[in-house]
């Protein structure tokens, strides 16, 4: 049996609006057909529930028909809701589903069991403008600067090692077993990233992330042993009040590192090794904190994150932790932000209880209206399955923001060229569509963290053509969608693999300039033009070579052409890009060869066709 | 066939005078037996030539004869003899030699191949005073004090760690294989042992021996990189002219340790890795420094000390390498020696030619007429064969002293009663013999060292005991001939097994002051008699618990009885020590109940007996 079938969820002919709606909007599914007896929409909502509604139909011409419905969707739904179509003729069924990866667009034909498409449903929410407008810059404490005049380190760790020279190669000191046996610090504080902030400023930063500040062993910190106190080496409250104060008149924001999942052993809460004065978890069944913890055999035994016994799991909807997180008057969320954080970032969300994750949102917004709520999720997270549990992350009560590692790795892989742009725009697209606009424009878009090997090492596969990559890499961070991330260091030219190497100090005084004058260039671009931050996007397939996608906002548009090749050239006839009205056409480039003179030129061009050569990256905006 | 036949070396009607002696002196030697047809002296000298003897014999009774004769030993001659008897009756042979464990004293009969007695024989020397007579205290640099008052470390190294706290336990940071990739510090310095020269003086020190000081990767600095050089992270050249005027101005002098048999890796001469603008032997054959090395495949298969690859070893013969280090105008020996070194300690002396080590003896000597050499040596120095060679060390051209391990070895078995007082007192009297009477009574004595557990670890049975064990360890030390060597922080309390835990930093404001003042009055007993400096030296042997020797010089006499049981008491009868014609008594013996006052009292006693009690140690001086 032959057929012809069609619905690309992209097209508006096929479906509109495009993309999530918000609880109580109507959305119009069509699709088309060669003439069946009958089509149905299946829906299947979020609890499993399933509907199925049987379609209008209207003649398209003798062969093609019309199948259609408009959904209205209940003010009180939100969540998922899947559909696929199920077409009826003679006496046989066949379906019409989404395509095997799921992304979203033209989908395919199933005798059975169809891949479902995604509609987004979500509460209306926004997100606060400094965020979604702002740049974030990712500080890794330890490792960004010691503000002591003198490199003194502060309040080193009893059985801890300091680096000999901040330029040293980081390394874990571990046992035979492979287990760390003492932690290893450079001496990074806060008074280094007050030292700094003039910099960052000039950087063109809006938005500090810090990995975790909280006294903990370790030098990552992500084994909290107190919530509610700097780490000495860090520094303290008053210092952290003189970073959000001194931040603040300089227009940056401070996000902090929420780890709620797990605290560590050697910590006032489960004491493991009678550190603390306070009695611990571990020490006794009578202590404050024992119902924090999931213990299977008291007390060798208990839950831990990935299995790591050092970082003992919370379960997170205990009463007593709840209050002591997010409700006392002096919670921990309390006491940062009055002290001037001005959102989280969740750390492993996937771990946290939705429920957990709603209550924090809505305290923040209490105490602060423009707070965000960023979490920490790998994959797609409208859709994210975790435990075997659907997750709640962008309905409109949960994330403002996750972290984009699939934009990271698409990024990569294209430039790479280990996928085409096909693949790159699908990927991305699939996104867009599945998540609330809000969410889409506030993706944090990371090319490297402190858990990824760096974005330089990434693309360094041939030295000389990295220059090339990473412009490659960062136009499309600062064109496209969300909110870009810095990863400290990167802007010098740091270069590190994974864990550790990673996590390389920041190399104050050997900065790679020309990299560095890239990102500033790159940054620039970005806030010099609100379409990169607002436009609506659409792309352009044109080759697997060719990522082309264009920005258009209000009466202005910016096209960005890439081409991954190492090789081969092209010429793009800019006519073709549907540039019909526009007169005046400026040529946005980061210009390799003239940053050194700092100045970003906008050139003119005239020409019709752009030719594109090997690895290069145009940007052009059309008035 | 049932004999009497008996010699003991350390009678004096068997063998005078008792011990080593100078080349061309005479020695008399006598066997006693029954009726032999004849007996013969067998003397076998140090190259291996043999002279056979006939004995002189004489009539003492019915059945016993003496046979005897004296040997006139050449003024040309050092080096060992050894000796054993042959005896003729009606056609057969026996042999008379030394017992089986060659510790000389009485020996025993052999069928065949008897072992030998040994006579040292050396060329008459002296070493000087302030060294015999002195107290030496060992300090590990890194580990003792940072002179720097805000803790600061001077000039950490790239790619090296620095412990957290002065208070951290020390750990090697290796990878998998078991090598250490990074060096650990503490950060101690030449600065902080100028800051503490005053703590040693008051404690009773008069010659500091520090481990390497000189430029090298490791915290230990055996590994040399620049011979010429003061570490930077210990100070400089001004620094350590400083420590040795400061010292100087004290009656404190300072002695190097001379690490000759081998260079690091990582040095200006080999130069491995490059870290160094000079051309190293590893680098390139045409280095200045090739010659000092034996490759075996250029450049990666180089002999190395115990075949660790990051101390290649030196050919100390070649020529340039001796002038370096011993013969140019600015050779390393000078250039320290006229910055202030009053001698030098040889690193694994085992590995140095004998010609080596005595063109440093003349050439210290030259410098400064009572500078010292001690070498590193394990064992017996007087018969040591290290690669199948009989080494030279104490016939009077060689070394002034010897690390005395042995004798660390007996007083810990000792009083762990793994060995009985009577096995103490062979072994000591086996040195006492074989030791020109100078090296004898400058034999380095030590309880630990860098390269041992520590005494206080080693003696560590029973935690309540310690104090007395402690007592009767450094009571022996401070009264027997030899010079006392106190490793740092021991007198502090400084507990450590093997290295590294032997290498904790001393606990400065944390030392056990109940340990600090028996160290303190030990040392001050010492330093008040000198008896137990010059006296002669000789044992009781009571039982097997009970240790007991004196010292006498002059009129006076010292007796030191020490029981090691742990349950028994015993009663000495002093007259049965042979006390005829000594009026006054004194208690010299250190009392723990009385050392917090500080002074230490000498009290009169009147019993005939002394009741000895388990673990205490008496000691009597009688006028």
């Amino acid at each position: 049996m032959d057929y012809y079938i069609k619905h690309n969820s992209w097209e508006e002919k096929f479906r509109k609006p495009f993309g999530a709606v918000q609880s109580g909007e109507k959305v119009y599914i069509n699709l088309e057909a060669e003439n069946f007896s009958k089509a149905e929409l299946v829906l299947i909502y979020f609890d499993g529930t399933e509907e199925d509604i049987e379609l209008s139909s209207k003649k398209i011409n003798e062969e093609l028909y019309n199948y259609f419905t408009e959904i209205n969707i209940r003010e009180d739904y939100k969540g998922l809701i899947k559909y696929h179509f199920k077409l009826y003729k003679d006496c046989r069924v066949i379906y019409y589903g989404n395509n095997l990866d799921v992304l979203g667009g033209e989908g395919r034909v199933y005798q059975n069991s169809p891949k479902s498409y995604q509609i987004t449903v979500y509460k209306d929410f926004k997100v606060p403008i400094w965020f979604k407008e702002g740049i974030v810059y990712q500080i890794f404490v330890d490792r960004f600067r010691n503000g002591n005049k003198d490199g003194k380190v502060d309040n080193p760790k009893k059985n801890s090692f300091i680096y000999g020279t901040w330029q040293d190669e980081p390394m874990y000191i571990r046992d035979a077993s492979g287990k760390v046996v003492r932690w290893d610090f450079y001496g990074g504080n806060l008074k280094g990233v007050i030292e700094k902030l003039e910099y960052l400023k000039n950087l063109g930063v809006d938005i500090i992330y810090l990995n975790p500040i909280f006294e903990a062993s370790s030098n990552h910190k992500y084994d909290t042993a107190n919530y509610k106190s700097i780490d000495p080496m860090f520094g303290d409250e008053n210092i952290f009040k003189e970073l959000c104060h001194k931040a603040e008149q300089l227009g940056i924001k401070i996000i902090l590192d929420g780890v709620f999942n797990h605290t560590g052993s050697d910590s006032i809460y489960f004491n493991k090794f009678g550190n603390y004065p306070s009695l611990g978890a571990y020490q006794s069944k009578s202590s404050t904190y024992y119902k924090w913890y999931i213990f299977s055999e008291y007390p060798d035994k208990y839950e831990c994150w990935w299995g790591i016994d050092n970082h003992p799991s919370i379960d997170e909807m205990n009463e007593d932790y709840i209050n002591f997180i997010i409700k006392d008057k002096d919670s921990v969320i309390n006491k940062w932000m009055k002290l001037g954080a001005s959102g989280w970032r969740l750390d492993v969300a996937d771990e946290l209880p939705d429920e957990f994750i709603k209550l924090i949102k809505s305290h923040i917004k209490e105490i602060k209206e423009d707070s965000v709520l960023i979490g920490e999720v790998w994959e797609d997270a409208s859709n994210k399955i975790s435990y075997s549990r659907k997750r709640q992350y962008l309905f409109g009560e949960e994330l403002d923001s996750v972290t984009n590692y699939p934009f990271r790795n698409l990024v990569i892989s294209f430039i790479n060229s280990q996928i085409t742009a096909a693949d790159f725009i699908r990927n991305i697209m699939s996104l867009y569509e599945n998540y609330p606009i809000e969410c889409f424009y506030s993706n944090l878009n990371i090319l490297g963290t402190h858990d990824t090997e760096r974005i330089l090492t990434s693309i360094d596969k041939d030295n000389r053509k990295n220059m090339y990559k990473l412009i490659m890499a960062l136009s499309i961070q600062m064109t496209i969608p969300g909110v870009p991330l810095i990863y400290y260091g990167d802007e010098a030219g740091l270069t590190g693999g994974k864990d550790p190497l990673n996590r390389k100090p920041y190399p104050w005084e050997h900065e790679n300039i020309d990299i560095y004058n890239i990102y500033k260039a790159a940054i620039r671009l970005r806030k010099k033009h609100e379409f990169f931050i607002k436009g609506d996007l659409s792309f352009h397939d044109i080759n697997e070579d060719i990522l082309c996608y264009e920005r258009n906002y209000g009466k202005t548009k910016a096209i960005i052409i890439i081409n991954k090749s190492e090789e081969k050239s092209y010429n793009i006839r800019l006519k073709s890009l549907g540039l019909e009205g526009y007169q005046h056409i400026e040529d946005l480039s980061i210009d390799i060869n003239k940053l050194l003179d700092e100045e970003l030129v906008e050139k003119d061009i005239i020409s019709e066709h752009v030719k594109i050569n090997p690895l290069e990256t145009k940007i052009y905006k059309f008035i």
